[in-house]
């Protein structure tokens, strides 16, 4: 069994309204250090053994659901578990 | 200057519909091996030096703004940026 991560995020020459956002708030709560905020998001999947490779596998299912490749970038940890 | 990861994640005990719904549209690609899909959210920070401990600064804006700690966990990694 393997637990996947997997980090997607805007690409830098995207706008990211949310993250935005996010930095107007922390600024009027006079976190005014922060200089700026990207949100993406984080995924933790569960993944059964199987004949195929897990990292083709993680990266197909990137490519073609998890990430919109087109204005996303992502990247992956795979971690074996071992079912006692 | 630091760079400051936040990962969001819900707790255990909360559902989450949209990683089941991820889940169910990875299997009906054929990705039947995935077990379990959960769905977080990934920040990264741009933060300025201060006189406040950058530590306490990252929590507070997470308790108080970034994460919903009622449902929600979060930690986060702090790297130093240093500017040529």
């Amino acid at each position: 069994m393997y637990k996947v991560k997997v980090y997607v995020t805007l690409r830098e020459s995207v706008l990211d309204p949310q993250g935005t956002a996010v930095k107007g708030a922390l600024h009027s709560l006079s976190y005014s250090e922060v200089q700026d905020v990207r949100i993406g998001k984080f995924m933790e999947l569960i993944v059964e053994k199987s004949e195929r490779d897990i990292n083709e596998l993680v990266r197909e299912m990137c490519e073609k659901l998890l990430a919109n490749t087109v204005i996303e970038d992502y990247r992956y940890e795979i971690e074996e578990v071992v079912v006692q």
